[in-house]
């Protein structure tokens, strides 16, 4: 037991130190850490199995609409990169290159890709020939590259997981409807299996993607009151397929440019669960996506029968299809409680001789520390039962501080006051120049625009730096 | 119907031409081309289906013994990579450097990881302190880049997926025993999933891994009687973590050495599962692994009733948990029929007016080509049971061709008779000594030796080229 007090000791609050809290927690709970590879992590198991239940349950989300798998190479030559202008300005000052392989130094830099659009287009543009090759509605699972400065578990580091979804399309609704399929998956995924409520829309020109047309994004508020972008959805019109050439032929033999779409969601998703749902003692996973859904953790195991009985109750919780494990090591029970709660585990089951006296156990719920005592023959009905009310009581609970925390400004004034004031986004009407956006980040100390109010304004709103009419009602936030 | 032609054409005879034969499956069934980015493969969604597949069923197995996955960076800084000797010397001539990032030239090269070894020793001579901290049982599912001068499509390219599993422990024995779980669920899978029976055993010390102390391989039969190793298991011993300075206290605060192993398989395993089963027609795929189980296909779909009663039988079959689709394009069911034979779609299912009529429909197997009449509402019992059938039928056919392509030789001069006369592999006796095995080699114009019988020897043999003493059966054959 000699790492008996390190949960206890190490944890900071958060609120007295909201960025050490949240370093804590990705270390305490071994999510990740960093790699002898400067600015990179090592995805550590605990950390990795959120993110295999996230590619599992995405996926099948995707698989649904008709999405395939695909992967293309690591590495993308320059000249392929340059293609599209918006795009190598966006990527280029940010990428790695490799110069040298097989001994030799190479004629042309390859870049480990940032991003896949000119892969996917340089493929379509060899394949794709007629109507009948469209659409194509490809995604891969893989990691990407860019030469951050300064890194963060999770949120900003020099390689990150993801997945990057590419599709190709005849029409131009065809695309659009794409582009918005695949945000309303983002925003349904991460509302009912992640519980974490949301703010979605449309990006303004200066904060939309590097080469896309429309940018849609879903925001998450984290408990600092800061953003998290959390997923992107991105219509090309025909800028990339014109740089590479993308043509087809419709049915009667006339030669159309082709449009498209990318959307992708990252392992930054992990840092939102981390700082929307985790309280100071530790971790808390929503059930749908929770590695170890309940922990059974033996009282007195020494005691004749204890041990028994525990893996007996394991047995009978999994094959109810919930994904349970037991904690029989050598270490004390309080130790082990600390560490299920700093894992997030949603739920744990106490099992000691006077609970099997009784024919019961104690049910201990990690999102509201209730304890509910249960009669073993009942167990498998009240634990499906308490956790889709873990999953739903942690998505109100979000969304009860997500809407204490949005406020609105009718002039700059308000709107600085505010800034100041409280933590949260801050509603506001703005003219649609960039300039004003800036402006507005300015005099806020740093709130930006997160995303366009999908609602339609009413006439003779003002925006709020300039006075001119207003285009939209923007969520103005801090930002991860 | 432009494409009308194309499959019946382009396909080469297994006989004619083997190697342009296997070509042109790749490139007519989609399963993966190459990309812009010298020597490397996209992998299309044909090809990628089948190794979700070949993941997902290894997955499981693997996280049934234990194992946790995680996810390490993608490139590895060169001091790391030369940590350990014998490794380093195997793998710098091929790898990739990155020399600049962020706009900079970079004070240390990176390259792009050929394989993950020092990634994984590095991290855990951070965190591994005592016993409590062991075993770690480890995976990945990743790529890897290797400056390969030749190319072919799964069989070797510049980039490749894999899985790569590293695993360190207390003891030595544990250790071997790791490296033997591994080795065997490999031998399984294929065997069970793939349908591809195998050959297996010891490496020689000429043929193991770069740092390795032992190698095990799985070896299968390729039709042309050439051998492909199709997954390995490796023992380190203690080279790796004694390099790296992993120690660990016991319960006794001794400190001590841990030990080491790791084991993969690769994306060559569509080659394999190619060159083992395909045939004139195209693919065929086993019914375990393959993307799409049963495709249906309307026969005069243009009449009243049919497409709708076509749909209904996929949905019929769906709800059994069969992996079905439909063909209900505008192109002729012959061309249907072959593209779907190319694909290795292990069932067809004709349905026309006069089937319809008769409550019938007609299944045609891919691997016999047998057609089978079936009534409509006996049709989920008979295609569970007959894709259990392809299964078996597939690996038994497979099997009598490995058994009947291997040969005995009692000396040299059978040997080289032998290599000339015949294809397979050649089962002969060896002394132990490189120089020997080299001499095989050139001897045979090319036969190496695959892996060591894994029987022990009767006394008295000797070596087929210097007569000195053998310690080993040993299987030769010529290799992808």
């Amino acid at each position: 037991m000699t790492n008996e007090k390190k949960f206890v000791k190490s944890i900071t609050s958060q609120n007295e130190d909201f960025a050490q809290w949240y370093t804590d927690i990705v270390k305490e709970a071994k999510l990740c850490d960093y790699s002898s590879v400067k600015g990179c992590l090592n995805y550590l198991p605990n950390g990795y199995a959120i993110w295999e239940n996230i590619q599992n349950n995405l996926d099948k989300r995707f698989k649904e609409t008709g999405v395939k798998n695909v992967y293309l190479p690591v590495i993308i030559p320059e000249t392929l990169l340059q293609k599209e202008k918006d795009h190598i300005e966006g990527f280029a000052p940010e990428v790695a290159w490799v110069t040298q392989g097989g001994g030799e130094n190479l004629e042309e830099r390859y870049c480990i890709r940032p991003t896949s659009e000119t892969l996917f287009c340089d493929h379509w543009q060899k394949v794709v020939k007629s109507y009948r090759d469209l659409p194509l509605i490809w995604n891969q699972w893989n990691s990407v590259f860019r030469w951050e400065k300064t890194t963060r578990p999770f949120l900003r580091s020099r390689e990150f997981l993801w997945q990057e979804g590419h599709t190709l399309h005849a029409t131009e609704s065809e695309a659009k409807e794409r582009t918005k399929t695949m945000f309303n998956i983002y925003r349904d995924f991460v509302e009912k299996d992640l519980a974490i409520p949301l703010i979605c829309g449309k990006k303004t020109e200066s904060e939309k993607f590097a080469g896309a047309e429309a940018t849609y994004t879903i925001e998450a508020m984290m408990r600092d009151g800061k953003a998290l972008q959390s997923g992107t959805s991105h219509y090309f019109g025909n800028s990339f397929p014109d740089a590479f050439g993308i043509k087809y032929l419709d049915k009667n033999n006339t030669q159309h440019s082709a449009y498209e779409t990318s959307w992708g969601m990252s392992t930054r998703i992990i840092g939102a669960i981390i700082m929307v749902h985790g309280d100071d003692s530790g971790l808390v996973l929503p059930p749908k996506i929770a590695p170890t859904q309940v922990r059974v953790i033996p009282i007195a195991q020494h005691k004749d029968g204890v041990l028994y009985k525990a893996n007996e109750l394991v047995e009978i919780i999994k094959a109810n299809g919930i994904r349970v494990d037991i904690d029989s090591s050598d270490k004390t029970p309080g130790y082990k409680f600390s560490e299920q709660e700093m894992l997030g585990i949603p739920i744990r089951i106490e099992l000691g001789p006077r609970d099997i006296e009784n024919a019961q156990a104690i049910i201990v719920r990690r999102d509201n520390n209730e304890k509910i005592i249960v009669k073993l023959d009942e167990i498998n009905d009240k634990l499906t039962k308490i956790l889709e009310d873990i999953q739903l009581n942690m998505y109100n609970k979000a969304k009860e501080f997500l809407d204490s925390h949005i406020f609105e400004a009718n002039n700059m004034e308000e709107m600085i006051n505010i800034s100041n004031a409280k933590k949260g986004f801050i509603k506001a009407y703005w003219c649609g120049d960039s300039n004003c956006e800036d402006e507005i980040k300015n005099k806020t100390s740093g709130y930006g625009s997160r995303c366009i109010d999908e609602n339609p304004i009413e006439k003779n709103c003002k925006c709020i730096n300039c006075g001119k009419d207003a285009k939209h009602k923007i969520y103005w936030g801090k930002s991860y």
